[in-house]
């Protein structure tokens, strides 16, 4: 039933162009791509046929949308991101806590899975680079803003290298959810081990 | 011509199973999967005669050598990674930094871009977890024996999480090395300044 009311404004849609997208239509393109890429599809053998079928809409529904299919993908790359993390703003370890927690879950472990396969594919093509910063440059530029921010009122070291430090904090969650979780790190106060160990230093 | 030799001798090995393995052939192989690997194949889409048709081998003297796909892959990545580092056992840091340099190199970077779409292919399987580690392990076992040797002799603090500061040490190279380099941090200079930092701590 959803793919035909789908499909059915789909066709209203292709009747009125001047009519605003059917938000229905767009996630149900977007879930399609996701489910195709987490059954293991590589971004080449991705077709836009395929996608349109699983989806229940016309490959014109999705052209009018999505101009290519690597326009599509990053826009499914996004989506499996979920919305930008909101620092409270008051104490920079909580914040950085928060954002290192919101990159160890289950979703962001599928999201590793998926993207681990794709974003290198993707990447080799240089026209890629703009667009897939477009999605990781906001969410480094809040890491970012949070140890700015904690250089500037004192918590953190003067000469702090803030790219270094940002690495730091998501490179070993981002390279667990892409290969394995480590069974000798707990899930159970990962995020909170992980900054403390960052903040307070392993010298003796 | 190395084709023609490399299948002579496969086939004279066939005729006495007695003698040692042929390393040209054994190379041959590696390098086929690789090459294959590398132009984007994946370890589904892998087949054993597309990998003997580009080795100039016979698809018996593959079966002779590995039981199976998974078995050939695994090797063939172990093969990307290399011997594995040796400390000088000095100073801690020291040893370290040369860790941590033996993972930032164009070969380590085009080994995570072949793998980055592997591994989490053949971790799907339970049954390559173990095998997967019997590559992992030992180099992570290195870095747990620096790092404890630093809480023996008092250059690193008591309380130490190994598991913790090993993915802190491996993990951004890992992921960068899976995604891109982070052109905001220069490989001049970056295992030092890697290594400098987890040791140091971002607290003020």
């Amino acid at each position: 039933m959803t793919t035909v009311s789908v499909e059915d404004v789909a066709d209203q849609d292709r009747k009125a162009p001047g009519r605003p997208r059917d938000a229905r239509a767009d996630s149900a393109i977007i879930e399609a791509v996701l489910e195709l890429l987490s059954a293991g599809q590589s971004a080449d053998a991705l077709s836009i046929e395929a996608v349109a079928a699983k989806a229940g809409v016309g490959k014109a529904t999705i052209y009018r949308r999505w101009p290519n299919k690597d326009a599509l993908l990053i826009d499914a790359v996004a989506t499996m991101k979920g919305p930008l993390p909101v620092p409270a703003g008051e104490s920079v370890r909580d914040d950085l806590v928060m954002l290192v927690a919101s990159m160890r879950n289950k979703r962001m472990q599928q999201y590793g899975k998926v993207t681990a396969c794709l974003l290198p594919e993707l990447l080799r093509r240089p026209e890629m680079h703009r667009i897939y910063h477009g999605v990781v440059e906001p969410r480094r530029d809040i890491f970012r803003q949070v140890l700015r921010r904690g250089i500037a009122n004192g918590e953190l070291r003067a000469d702090l290298d803030v790219e270094l430090t940002m690495l730091m904090l998501s490179g070993p969650t981002v390279a667990q959810n892409m290969l394995h979780w480590n069974p000798n790190v707990p899930d159970e106060g990962y995020a909170e081990a992980l900054v403390d160990a960052v903040l307070r230093g392993a010298a003796a």
